[in-house]
């Protein structure tokens, strides 16, 4: 089946693209560490053709992305829409890359423009394009990752969010802090284990002591010899669960939360919510950043008109 | 004037060593950075004699050590004292360093043995020992650091206490986080500055998203082009804010509050405090570790043993 159009998202230290069939499934995909980091001294176009080769995709296939590489430092800027803004504007907004003989457009990012609470988000727009849709309208969206996104939907219109540096401090602590001696080599963390959902009820009770909650990682292990998969997970834990009080402190308690994720942290999250008697309305990530990339799609490329894309190719 | 005795404080990356006279003044003094991790490959022994040489000290001159010296990795292991315990205990259980010629004695840190909430510290003790003194008996500590430490002490006897990674995680974020682009090159935070002193209030209101409010200082950057010193200014407030929100709620209010440090920190603290009400009292940290290490030696080594140092020297 000839692909209808190519769908990337491009964040700032990975790169991922399908290849999108006329039914809109996934018919082909790449992954690799390719961000926005590498491609802006690599070159985007550069990139971008080298995987769209590698999957043997037709020479004008066009091709719609989300992230990074929309920022000021990435490919080509796709300024922020400022929230409150509805979803469906990020299709509107998409802007077109010069100077290629492809079409490519990349998608918009959010800003709030508080000046009290500024944020900004890029990626993470779509999944919520992909998510809320159908008969799905309005809710609490938590996006964990690197920068978790706390995000309030009413009617399919964003109306505030709030990023959470979650997995990125879990990621200095690990490699750079005192505690990477507790945590050794520990590299995964169960979602059911004991020690990380006594981290997660800890610091959901006590959010405020997070810096302090850290540091009896490290007194565990100097007093009690605790091991390093049990530290890690407490790690894990201890983050997780400051999110998810600050996360639901400031959002409207009562709403229906919906967890867009995928893989370990989606499992991770979703123990953490059990746990603490929430319920979630999981909804993949991947499959959510794919269906508002296509929606995207579908709009700049009614399917029809390229009906000639294996003669084009041959 | 013949010294007394030699006084050190051994941290993890940093070392101070004090000629003390008879009458208790630092009389010379020389710092490096040749701290327990530098030590743990020169040579603890190395290393102090090469300074007590540069400071022309008698060769049988004693030395009182505190800090990570003491510590399972460092020179020779001081348990740690169970809290509660008086701070005279820190002199009654040091360790003599063995295998010398020279009197070594490295004075014990605390320990927190609470499977709830374990906690260590070495070096804090002595600034502990040497500022609840004369007729201060009672208060509550907080004690700035790259692990602060907030104590409650109850007629000179160390109730409780908890670690704050304040420091560190100021540390890791100004050089390994997405914020490093934001505060660039920045180095210095004044301590009246409106940037410093709204982030100390805005985390001392909300401590609990602490994490959401670093990321304000990135979108703030993207959003509102704030500057470098701003940002780093903000950085240090929130964390100091947020630090002094859960010491506060951990320690029953109302007691004074010590602040025992020096230098910069010492002026954020507190800047800080004032901001928020509270008012403290000031206890200079360098002089309180020198007066700890004192008690200290002043017990070890009545003065009028050691009458014949210059003879000794000569």
């Amino acid at each position: 089946m000839q692909p209808f159009c190519a769908a990337a998202d491009w964040g700032t230290s990975s790169f991922r693209i399908w290849l999108i069939s006329e039914d809109g499934r996934a018919v082909a995909e790449r992954r690799s560490d390719e961000g926005m980091t590498h491609a802006a001294k690599a070159g985007f176009a550069h990139v971008l053709e080298a995987h769209l080769g590698a999957l043997d995709a037709p020479k004008n296939l066009p091709v719609v992305i989300c992230g990074m590489a929309g920022s000021r430092q990435g490919w080509q800027e796709a300024r922020y829409l400022t929230v409150p803004a509805a979803l469906s504007e990020i299709v509107e907004r998409a802007v077109a890359v010069e100077g290629l003989d492809r079409d490519v457009r990349i998608l918009p990012g959010f800003a709030q423009r508080d000046p009290s609470h500024p944020d900004v988000m890029r990626g993470e727009e779509t999944q919520l394009l992909g998510s809320f849709t159908g008969r799905r309208l309005s809710g609490l969206a938590c996006m964990p990752g690197t920068h978790s996104k706390w995000v309030s939907v009413e009617d399919r219109c964003v109306t505030g969010f709030s990023t959470f540096m979650t997995g990125e401090l879990f990621s200095l602590i690990t490699r750079h802090s005192i505690l990477r001696h507790a945590v050794g080599q520990a590299e995964n963390c169960r979602a059911d284990s004991k020690d990380f959902l006594s981290g997660v009820a800890e610091a959901h009770a006590d959010p405020a002591t997070i810096s302090q909650l850290l540091f009896t990682i490290r007194a565990g292990q100097l007093l009690y010899g605790r091991e390093a998969t049990s530290s890690f997970e407490r790690l894990s834990g201890l983050l997780i669960g400051s999110e998810i009080a600050a996360g639901l402190s400031q959002f409207s308690a009562g709403r229906p939360i919906h967890l867009i994720a995928s893989g370990k942290l989606f499992a991770l999250y979703r123990s953490a919510f059990q746990a603490l008697g929430h319920e979630i309305v999981a909804i993949d990530a991947d499959e959510a950043v794919l269906t508002g990339l296509l929606a995207g799609a579908r709009r700049y490329w009614p399917s029809n008109h390229h009906a000639d894309y294996g003669q084009l190719k041959a």
